[in-house]
């Protein structure tokens, strides 16, 4: 699913406010006929967007998962696309079989952000040495505990780990626009956002490398920095192990 | 100037209704003391976009141009963007002057529009030959009457001529995209929308290059095709002979 994160209070079901579980759910029962629940890949940020968000759930209406998607986008709002619809073998979990995510940061350099880009991009009109910022970046790959860059409300939960692996982390210096990139194992809550508002931090000459590099692993009052805007990140993609998402449909027919 | 249409109703000042002119009018008049009238290119459509306007006023403030800039930015909306201010000639007239519009038309042809695109692209999923629209899009090249393609409340006014000049009409095909880009010497009241729906018309194989062809110089009862949506629009530049735009900053010091 791709959607536009700007309207809504993030995924998670939020009573008297539009989320996008939400509105998956309402549409999804509407066709069932009785109350479905639909699992994500994990909650988006009120305001972060998608490109490659995965939900499952279970119904038992025999309706063809082709003709399942063109009913659920025509009911959608135009601000929540679903690109396709398949089934799953049935134990199939889009969180805890979830093996990478990548999410984008978009920052928008120039004096002028575009009004086509103001959703989708986090404006910053100073200088910034992307340099620094693509050094800094590449220190995260690896295993590492993340707790300085855990969300406030998160830091304390003592016993949880906050060890992830982050397969690969870039920023891309288009001109104008700076593109950050992170693919990993898993994220905990407010993660790239505030491994962002590091990364600008770096950029401004606040912190360098070593400075960085000291976060990782470090208390959760060492100082990581501000969390950057919602509007300026993407879940690009889930990934996931190729049996986890084999279609039933070869063995069991879709339509009764 | 860019500006994303959606939340205005369209370029020209009315009372009571959020406008392009109008805001731009606000904001310079706080800024001279007194009241600024703005005068455009011309005049663009509800819900249609721009990428290069341009505006001029007169103001004896001596703020310089680049300040003025930052200043108007800062307090104009986010969906308004001012690229560039200067000086001109006194004379300089915005309309009057113009020597040639440029104007695109996006549309997304595949199932699913994105949700970040949605608001500037129509979104046509059902089949459209491309090589014929773009054969029927260059037919309109050359000085023609294009009265078939005036508006509708446009049609009887008698004795303006609907002559005008197209330098170049192009459709290309990217695909999953189509993009069609009209520059001419100037453009009746919903002249690129009601083309483009004409297009669309040939793509759809209810009217080929020799319809097209019989439209232009055709009476105004003759049928284009329907008018395209809005949001599809923008008014991409607007050309202006060299003298017209020159600075007098070389000789009259704008500050001072």
């Amino acid at each position: 699913m791709a959607y536009d994160g700007t309207a809504y209070h993030g995924w998670q079901v939020q009573p008297g406010l539009a989320t996008i579980q939400g509105i998956l759910e309402e549409i999804l029962s509407g066709i069932e006929g009785k109350p479905v629940h639909v699992m994500g890949s994990g909650r988006t940020d009120a305001g972060v967007h998608a490109l490659g968000q995965v939900a499952a759930f279970d119904i038992t209406n025999p309706i063809p998962p082709d003709n399942l998607r063109r009913a659920v986008n025509r009911l959608l709002p135009e601000d929540i696309r679903v690109f396709d619809v398949r089934e799953t073998a049935l134990d199939f979990h889009p969180r805890y079989h979830a093996v990478a995510k990548t999410y984008e940061y978009r920052v928008a350099r120039g004096e002028i952000c575009l009004p086509f880009e103001r959703r989708y991009v986090h404006h910053h009109p100073y200088p910034l040495d992307a340099a620094a910022m693509a050094l800094a970046a590449r220190c995260l790959e690896g295993t590492h505990d993340f707790s300085a860059f855990a969300a406030a409300d998160d830091r304390d939960e003592l016993g949880l780990s906050k060890m992830r692996t982050v397969f690969s982390s870039a920023l891309f210096d288009q001109g104008d626009r700076l593109v950050y990139r992170i693919r990993g194992s898993g994220f905990l809550k407010h993660m790239v956002r505030n491994i962002m508002g590091t990364l600008i931090e770096v950029g401004k000459g606040n912190l360098d490398e070593l400075g960085m590099l000291s976060l990782l692993g470090s208390d959760w009052n060492r100082k990581a920095g501000p969390r950057a805007p919602a509007r300026g990140l993407f879940l690009m993609s889930v990934e996931y192990p190729p049996a986890s998402t084999l279609s039933r449909a070869g063995t069991l027919p879709s339509s009764g």
